[in-house]
This record gives C-alpha cells, structure tokens and sequence, in this order.
C-alpha cells in the first residue's frame, strides 16, 4: 500500500534510494500520505512519537550513533516548531537529519484553514537547507533535483535539511506501487553530481592548505597546543594524536566529548588550568594553537585562551572556520585526521619542556584529586565519580546538560566506553531523548546521566515504545538546577530561587507510568548496592535516582577546587 | 536590587511605562540582569517556569484572560525556540505576548561559546515585530526606540512581538536604584506617538470604509449570512447581534468559542449542515457573507460556502483581510461592533424567509439531537454532552485540540460560560499550560477539557508552582488520538496505529506527582456521581479521568450526525 500523492512517491523513493532506515514520525493527517508509505516500506525502522520535540531529539540521538541521516515526519502547523530545539542542535552538532513536513498547498495557507501556518523556511536561521516543494506534475524534476538538493547537503555536510511537501486533499488515496523512476530518473544524466558539486562549492570552494607554510612554523616553535572539541569515536584520530604527542613540544588538550584518550593527554583541562596565576599562564601560553571537533565544554580554557592568546591559530574543519579565540589565522578545510596525518608526515619533533612540564602538573593534581576524592563528603561531585566507576565496559554514555557534564570533565573517564552531550546549543531541552534515540540505534548499553532540572523538562522523553531494556538513566537529583550555585552570581542575588527552580519532584511516578524499575540512593552506601546490580537485563529500562545535598554541592566543588 | 545593565534597566521601565502585570521568567545565567530586575519589581507577578513551551503557553493562556500583554523572558541558546508554539499560537490568535531572549553580544554568537545561536528575527515568519537591541551607551535613544515599538506593536496590534537583549559579562552586577528616566525621556518630545502612527499606517495606512454602498446592497438582499469565529466575551458584540437577527434575511452562526448567544443563533454549525443536500445547500448559500473574528472550526462550513460561494464576502477585522472562502470583496478595516453598529444605522429589515427556515431545521435537529441524546451509548459524545451539562455558571472552560473541541461544538455550552481553545494554529501542543495561565490570570472557576494525547503532550504544564486550586481538568482519555478515527481516511489504510496512537498511559502517576486531587469514571454513572463534587473547593486542583471506549467512539459519533 503506497500513497498516490506523487510528492510522497518521490520523497520515499528519495529515502530508498538514499539508504535511510530510520523515519521518526509524529501522527496527524495532513502527512498521512508519507506516514502511510513509511508505514509499508520494509527497508526503514518507523517509529512512532507524539511529541515533536522528543521526536526531533530522538532522531537526533539515532543519528549521532549511526552518522546516517535520519528523517522526521510530521504534519502541518504547530507540530513543525516542536521540531526546532533539536534542529538548532542538530546545526551546531553537526548531525545529520532530514525534516519532512506535511504543508497544505500555498493558496491555503493564511486563508483561516485550521493548522496551518508559514512552514516554508521557517528554520531559515539554522538550517542547511530548505526544499519548498509544490504539487503538480509540472515539478516533478525541480522537485526530484529539491529533494536530492536536501538530502546530499545533509549527508555530505552533516546538518540538519528540511523539505516542506504541501498535499491537496485528499490524502488518503493509495496504489500498489511505488514508482521510484520518477525520482531515479530525475538524477540521472550528470543531475545527482552537478547538485552534489554545487553543494560542496557553497558558500565557497574548498580552500586548499599551504602545508610548506604550516609544517614550517610548526617545526620552528616550542609550544604547540592541540586542543580537541566534541568527537565521534575514531580510532584513526586517536592514532594519530598520539604519535603527535612523542613530540615534546606538544601538548594535547581533550574533554570526555572528545572521545580520544592516553596518558599524554590532559583529559581534564579545568582541573589542570584552574588556580594558575599570571605566570603559569604565561608558561601555557602556546605560539600554536590547533583546534578542532565541535564545541569545548571548558569555560576555562576559552577564557585563557582568548586572554593569553597563541601567535597562531589553526582550526581545522571540513566546513566551518570557527574563531573562537579571535585569532584565527588559518582555516584549515580538511578533515582532522587527514590534515594531521599529513602534517605528520612534514614535521619533525622540536624539543622542548612544555609537554613535560604540563604532563607533571597534570600528574600532581590528578594525586591531589585522588586524595581529595577519598575523603570527599557525600554530594554530586562524589556521585559523579562513583557512578563513571561502575560503568560497564563499552557502553555508550549520554550526559545531559549543565552541571553534569561539567561533573564528569573532571574525571577519568573508562577510555572503552564512548561519551556524547548535546553540545551543539548546550540545552537542557532533549537530553533523554537523545539518550533513548542512541539507545534505540547502538543496541549497546546505554546510560544517561542526568540532572533533575534537564530529566523533569524531557519527561515525555520516557513516552516511547521503543526504549531498548538495556537503557538505564543515572538522575542525580539535587532538588533544583544545582548549576545555578556553582557559577559565581546568583548566590549573590537576592532572586536565587528564580535561578535554581527548588522543588521536590522525584522520577518515581514516572518510572510507574511509563514502564521503568526504579531505585533510589541517598548516601554512598545505597549508591553502590545500587549500582551494584544495575546492569544487570531485567526485561525492563531502570533508572537510579541519586538524591544529593542541594546545599552542601557547591561549598564540596569549591573546596575541591581549591585542594587540587 | 537592579541590574546595572542598561538593556535590562530599559526593558524593566518599559514595563513599568506599559502596566505590565505578568512575567514569566525561565531560568537561566544569561537572562540573570532581567531576572533580577523582575523578582525585584513589586508591580508585577513574576512566575517562574522551567519548560520554556509550557512557559509560553502559559502566558498565553493569561494574555487571553486579560487582554493584556504577558512578557516572556528566557535565557540565550534553545530556550527561546521552545517559545515558537505558543508563539504561532499567539500570532494566528491575535494574542498579546513580549518575548525577552538574553542573548550574548554579536562578536560572541558563532565562535563556539555554549548555549548560543542565532536568536535574532528567530520567529520570522510567525511575529508582528522583531527588535534586536545592541549594548552601548550610544545606543540608549534607538533601544528604547526599539522597545517601545515593540511593546506598541503588541499592544496595539496585539500579538506576539521579540525583542533580543545582547548581554556581556558580567551579568550579576546590582545597584540599588532603577532609572526609568533613560527610557521616559527616550519617548518624550511625540517620539512615542511617531512609532504608534508608524506601527498603524503598517503595511499599509487604514482601509476607509464605504458605508452607503454596503447597506445599499444589504438592504437589497434577502440571504444575509454572519458567520462568528474565535471572539473574547463582548456583550456590546452580543447585543448588537441579537439588533441584527431581528432582520429576516439574517441568519447568525456561531461557534462556541465565538462567545455569543441567542436562540436566534445558529450555534451548531455541524448539527445544521450535515447531511443537507445540494438543493438544501443552493437554499443556504447566502447572497452577502460577513465575517470576522478568529479561526472557523467547523471543516464543514468552510466546504459549504467555498463551493456555494456568496456574490459578496465582507471580512471585518481591524488589521487583517482574510480570504477564507476565495471570494473576498470587501476587507472591512474596523471593529467587529464598531461596523455592525454603524452598519445598522443604515440599513433597515428585509422581507426573507431566510432566517426563519433555517432556524426551524435548526430546531428540528435540536429535538433530534435530544432523542438521540437519551438512548446514546456510553462514549466521548455523551460524556462531553453530560460534563457540559454539569459545568458550573461564569466559568472559564478550556478545551484541547483536536477531537474534544469539535465534540462541544454539538452542544449548547451554558451561555454564562465563557469558552477558549487555541484555534490560532490549532496544536495539541500547549493546551494544558494554556488552561493554567488562564486560571491563574481570571481568579475564576477554570475547566480543561482535554483529549488524552493533548494531556499527555503537555504534560510538563503540571509543573507550574502557580496552580490555583479551583483549576479542574477533565481528562477524556480514550487511550488515543480518537480524531483518527473519526476522520475519514485513517482507518481506509493499513496504518492506523501510526495515526491514532494507542497507549495505555493514565494521568493517576502524574496527579500524585503533581499533587492534584484525582478521580475517575468509567460509566455515566461514575461520570455523573464524579462530576457531583467535583467544583467544590478542597484545597487542590483537580482531575477527573473519564475512560471512553475506544472502539465504538466513532461509530456512535457516525451514528448521531446520520439521526440528526
């Protein structure tokens, strides 16, 4: 049972002839020709999600699993919207996802029909792309050659794309074939290529790298500072950094998200980089300054760096040029792996103190963080570090926005389980969504630790069919966003309770409504016969709610500070 | 305690300038100076909502009570875009709101700092006006130019308007006084009413109306049809009315949400259409059509006069032509009363059947309606019929989208009751935080009547501090989207799980988490002993679930429209 709407004939085509094997859809009637088209395509995963915005996150956390686009179909008006938060994450995450929105045909829209408002390029400040489509035989190449336009953009350059397909009643009109030609043909003859070489060739072309330049201002300095964003597990770059790293002269900066790990690595920039005076910052001042991945999760290090800024600056991205330092003197168009290894190949070891000396410091704290951890009175702090403890091997760890993961850059994270926060918009809007969405994709055990404030806002997160039973979610709750003690201000206001939102929610109703085991935890004892068993299958997702101190927390991270 | 930040201080005079009375602020750091200044401003009530959708319908829901702008204020990143529902919502619907976003300082967005995007002109397509403020002494005059346009804009021409407030570190910085000169004299020397006139000449300056020629042709016809939409309470509109179906060649309909009643009306536009035949429909279709107010929600009336067109199509509305039914004539630019009293000084009665027909069939299928009404099985029909019945004088009711506000169109709702429903984009999105601000803003008895996926959707509405306990929600859970059903369509295909939703979810955990009082009813029985004590005051709002059988909902529906 196909849909007679050629537009949805060419949108699953689009979608079979791209591969794509996940399609997110949120129920309505004005998509019901794509939803009963999904609904009989045996090559894709349909799931089937009420509230957009879960829906979006969800998509989003398939898609940062398999790299792979995911398409989200929805109906028309409102329903869109919901869509956004995860689309602006999407846009800074660098993840790929195809947003398909049933639309009524032009002449309907603000005319007073009931759901029905202005969709077409309604992500315009965050999106890659936006395909208007328009029904009529008269379009189906320009539609064909839209939606190829679409669906390479967000393949090619990792974003989300949204096509906008306005149906004409009726809708529920089927056939018994679907007719790929019209799509295929439509690409053939040089089409799919031209499209793909105008993607690529946007906003510019490709610039090419001066390596002569780069190796030889890299083979004349002494200090070289490699600092790593947000990464996918990759074997090759961690390769690679570390034959970097045999060079004295370099030193290599990573947080949880970078997803690369050695010894030579300082894995915890705050805790190296906190409590240095003047003078040592002078020392960590590097001539060179590379940096790439998505965002980076220290306030710190953005701080010095913009401070005590580096004599260059090269950022390397496939795509963007990102001056986060407001030094930027190279954009190097490369992926990382590939520039470092060439780069590898000109450059020689220079010799210097600058990486032993850092590696020593970083040696002395993690010491001082060790004792400190020992002695460390019950709180989020000691939570965090117990729980990143207990964490099987290889399993996928999601972490939610804000004050958690801040919590876990401080650690050693197991370097055989693979790190993920939303990052791209830092919002505390979808987490367990993306938790439950990469869940469902990696088939491996998957935790989230969460927050209360970050766990209660996507509670719908947990209205989901399709929550593998290996899911798990840590919330550590501190009765309100313990975020808002930690940062210097609102304490000082007399308003803080418009800050950090105190209340007395637990997740306990939830995990009965929605098919959870639950337990709790309020001291460490509790906490470790409660990790003890809790990755154990039981048929059943869990969730372990650790309460800690709301007014203790913050008084504990600063004293650890101030010991490191 | 103020903020020393000068955007923030100019912001909260304008506020204090405009009579504001309700802020709803979410939290965050960046918005810390507005916050500050609010929790700190005795004049208005500051509600603090964590889930920015919820926060915004929630607004809503109040600026529909009070008619009043609501000022939103949110932090920088994503939490601005879970505003866009109610956002849309507010645009269709004409409803006052003022979104704040704290934003970071242009050289800060794009360079990699968390939470940040590109929050200017974010709502496009969906706000009346977008004023992005810049931080700078030398900015003082064309901020507060900015601001006050805004807030005229939303005033005036009410609906929602953005104003974006760029903030640099530090943010927590207080002093003791606020200084509203800075904004008052911004304004002084007919700056303020420069904007007014510039915000009413746009787009275009007021459309004069040419009052000799209308009567001229109302008073030579005998088909006149006013059809209502989406009005607030107006007894001068109501009264004006009931003058006007004294003439025979009027006929009124209207719609529950319209908020006018007379037995002279036609106030159940389905009940009246359905099943009539072409030539019952060429009896119908009217010589002259006038409308005004919001959306229509009747589909079939909408299909009726679109093929039946009118010779002439009279659309009232103080700012915007709306071509609902492609035959537009006349865009009146005034006051819905304002027209219709000027009017009926012009005109005088005409000879015509007209009214009295169709006010007879209306009473034919009125005793129909009964009979069927007595002998009707246990379902959403006779549920929402007998909870209508029961609904206490000079309340407020709230009804959800989709399948429930089109249930209480088939009944006559007690005239003392005044009735709203986001019609404006026509969402399942924000129903419940609607219901919310609404109770909190009229201090009256206030009654959701919602469908369960719009409950469920909305979910986090229930975390809101603010609830007052006369607030009652009933819950027609019929353990999915029951509209899929009733449409024609989904159930012609082989996907019907993926249009209607099922689940078996409840609201018993989400009542005990958020301390409502709950009951439920499986019979009529159950409903009606329910429903006995149900608005007396105990202290909590309240639920009462009604479970409704899924599988017969809509054959009963089809049965009662085939009586009719």
């Amino acid at each position: 049972m196909y849909p007679k709407k050629q537009l949805a004939q060419l949108v699953i085509s689009a979608c079979q002839y791209y591969n794509i094997d996940t399609v997110v859809v949120s129920p309505g009637s004005r998509n019901a020709p794509l939803t009963i088209g999904f609904a009989n395509a045996p090559e894709v995963d349909v799931v089937s999600i009420v509230d957009e915005r879960c829906a979006a996150f969800f998509a989003l956390g398939v898609a940062q699993q398999t790299k792979k686009p995911v398409v989200l179909v929805c109906t028309s008006g409102s329903a869109l919207l919901n869509y956004y938060p995860a689309v602006a994450e999407a846009f800074y995450s660098k993840i790929p996802l195809i947003v398909i929105s049933a639309d009524r045909p032009k002449h309907l829209i603000d005319v007073g029909d009931g759901q029905t408002i202005r969709q077409e390029n309604v992500f315009k400040n965050h999106i890659l792309k936006s395909s208007n489509l328009t029904e009529g035989e008269a379009f189906i190449t320009s539609n064909s050659e839209l939606i190829a336009e679409a669906f390479i953009t967000s393949i090619t350059k990792r974003g989300p794309v949204h096509i906008n397909v306005p149906f004409d009643e009726p809708l529920y009109e089927t056939v018994e074939k679907l007719n790929t030609a019209y799509f295929n043909n439509s690409l053939s003859n040089g089409v799919e290529e031209r499209i793909e070489e105008d993607v690529l060739s946007f906003p510019a072309p490709k610039k090419q790298t001066d390596f002569s330049k780069l190796s030889n201002i890299w083979n004349t300095t002494k200090r070289k500072l490699i600092v790593v964003g947000v990464h996918e597990v990759s074997e090759k770059l961690e390769s690679v950094l570390k034959l970097l790293s045999k060079d004295p002269s370099v030193l290599i900066m990573t947080e949880t998200t970078s997803n690369v790990s050695d010894e030579r690595f300082i894995n915890s920039i705050d805790k190296l980089i906190t409590k240095l005076d003047d003078e040592a910052f002078k020392e960590l001042q590097p001539e060179v300054l590379v940096t790439f991945g998505g965002m980076i999760i220290s306030k710190r290090i953005k701080q010095f760096l913009r401070k005590y800024k580096p004599q260059q600056h090269w950022h390397v991205d496939e795509f963007t040029a990102m001056d986060t330092y407001f030094c930027l003197s190279e954009f190097v168009q490369e992926q990382p792996e590939v520039f470092l290894e060439k780069l590898l190949e000109e450059i020689q070891p220079v010799e210097s103190s600058y990486q032993a000396y850092w590696l020593e410091e970083k040696n002395a704290r993690s010491i001082q963080h060790k004792k400190f951890f020992k002695v460390i009175p019950y709180s989020d702090l000691v939570v965090c570090g117990t729980v990143l403890q207990f964490m099987p091997n290889n399993s996928c760890l999601q972490v939610s926005n804000s004050s958690v993961i801040r919590y876990v850059q401080l650690f050693n994270v197991n370097p055989t389980i693979s790190v993920f926060c939303n990052r791209g918009t830092s919002g505390i809007d979808g987490s367990t969504s993306t938790a439950i969405g990469a869940a469902f994709a990696n088939k491996q055990q998957t935790i989230l630790i969460t927050g209360d404030l970050s766990f209660f806002y996507d509670s719908n997160a947990l209205w989901n069919a399709h929550i593998p039973s290996t899911f798990r979610i840590i919330l550590m709750n501190n009765s309100g966003g313990g975020i808002f003690k930690i940062i210097p201000g609102p304490k000082s206001t007399n308003a803080l309770s418009f800050f950090e939102t105190p209340h007395n929610l637990t997740a306990e109703h939830l995990a009965k409504m929605y098919g959870f085991a639950y337990t709790t935890a309020s001291n460490i004892k509790e906490l470790e016969e409660g990790l003890a068993d809790f990755y154990e299958d039981n048929n059943q997702p869990k969730i372990l709610e650790v309460f800690t101190p709301t007014n203790t927390n913050d008084t504990i991270l600063k004293e650890y500070f101030k010991n490191l």
